[in-house]
């Protein structure tokens, strides 16, 4: 009995007779009906026996009739449509925290540049104030409600004796137009970091126990995603964020850094200097552990962990 | 006839014997009494004749005289008020003028690196779209107010067609909010480019016309108010804003600038090349003589110098 050969690509499934001529073929029309092929081969294998996969020279013989004008728009479309699909489905919700956590470190720095600003220039009108208060978000709020009298009465400074300028409406105006601004930042920020905090209780609730999400967020975005993340050893972990001092100690022979982004930890920062190493190295050891939990969704055991390094430090 | 001595400080204005004793005094208790100094030191005149203001030999006695503890209150109190004073008059509109320029070039920054995060966010839901529109402002006025499938329609695009990632309203919102701040920077802008513009009338107005109050107070920024300005010579204004390109120049050779922040100006962007160079040599020349009149409240002359220049290049 001859063979008969069935053969399937993305835009069809083809049915050749043992002298490669093509006996029947369905043609797929979306990629709905590529991902369904293996029913259509099926369906061919109960109306044909004998069907066989070509091999060697056989798929060569195939492949030439393939290469036909009549298929090319096939190809290109049938590709096209299976590589949208790809990039559609790529977006997973590590993308959105990496944008978010990207998103929470570039507004810290241009709330930085404008309270600086801010303050420099409010600072020509009423120089007292300015210099009593260190807390930012305190200081944008009061500037935007409260006028120079009622500051400086709480300085117990009389209104004469400033040295700052007068300044007629028209010139305080743009002042608390840029603190208004400012004060729209503090929310937006306070927004995008509860945003972060679902996502991250979602994608993964192990590490987040440990890290807390803006950590965890930025150990994310620095390794590109939670599957990098998951193949990083502990060691890895525990140095992201340190990438230019570990370069300037292989370099110059400077001390090597001890942890990166961990430092804003609060297990580290509330610890002695001395055992602030030992304690990242735990850290890392633990989110490692706990982001390959994360990325294979495995039983919740984040608070376990978080145990075992606070009772190792106490 | 014997002389006496009439002598004044900060503190009050004294009478004093031949003998350098002390016959009368009138302390100072503010600054305003400082201020009408010379009044009283012609009430003392009419009172004692033969005043002579000592020198030499007679004002070091004078000054012995006043190096008594009972003064330095008197001293300090009255010195802390005078600087005080001095401080709150420093402030002159073109203070206020570098505080509005340097805040707009701020926001410029910070509206670049925000626009650039909301691109790439926006662009995992909404690629095709991203990509069609250059125009920044449009690009975040669009996003806040019309949906994907709104976007994609204008670009005819079918929705199922699009790569990017369907969003839930949750995932989308933060990045509507992003877009919001945005949209309220750009009109923090025109907001703070208006109240620059009527400084710029009130303080210069012939440069402002023509420069236009951007450059103007970039110039006027980098010089350090409109004082340093008029002291300038025209060359210093040309090269103003290149001075990186300036001491490259000198160091290494390089070019030589042609131009600083006066490559803004239209009269120079919308020029050949060829005479570039020559334009800005006659702009700077031109605001050099300008400024000066500003600084000395001269007549108003702007319009025919701008004239004259674009007599020349047209």
């Amino acid at each position: 009995m001859h063979n008969k050969y069935i053969f399937s690509n993305i835009v069809g499934v083809f049915v050749f007779s043992e002298h490669f001529k093509l006996l029947d073929k369905k043609m797929f029309s979306n990629s709905e009906q590529y991902a369904d092929k293996e029913n259509i081969e099926k369906e061919f294998s109960k109306k044909y026996k004998n069907l066989k996969k070509p091999s060697g020279k056989e798929l060569e013989n195939i492949l030439v009739f393939l290469k036909d004008e009549q298929f090319f728009d096939g190809f290109y479309a049938m590709n096209m449509e299976l590589t949208k699909k790809l990039i559609k489905d790529s977006v997973k919700d590590d993308l959105l925290i990496i944008q978010t956590i990207s998103s929470i470190r570039e507004i810290d720095r241009i709330v930085n540049i404008m309270i600086k600003r801010l303050r420099e220039w409010y600072a020509l009108h009423n120089p007292e104030f300015e210099h009593s208060i260190k807390d930012q978000e305190k200081f944008v709020e009061l500037v935007i409600s409260k006028d120079k009298k009622e500051l400086l009465g709480k300085l117990d400074v009389d209104i004469e004796d400033s040295m700052g300028a007068e300044f007629t409406k028209d010139n305080l105006e743009p002042i608390i137009n840029l603190a208004k601004e400012v004060n729209g930042f503090y929310s937006l920020k306070k927004k995008q970091v509860e945003y972060l905090d679902g996502l991250m209780e979602k994608v993964c609730p192990n590490m987040l126990v440990i890290t807390g999400s803006l950590i965890g967020a930025k150990l994310m975005d620095q390794a590109g995603g939670l599957k990098n993340l998951m193949e990083f050893p502990a060691s890895t972990i525990q140095l992201l964020g340190a990438e230019k001092a570990l370069f300037r100690h292989m370099k110059t022979g400077a001390k090597s850094p001890k942890f990166g982004f961990l430092h804003e930890h609060p297990l580290i920062s509330q610890n002695p200097k001395q055992i602030q190493g030992k304690i990242a190295r735990t850290l890392a050891d633990k989110i490692c552990l706990a982001v390959k939990v994360d990325y294979f969704k495995g039983e919740f055991i984040g608070d376990k962990l978080l145990k075992k390094i606070e009772e190792k430090f106490k």
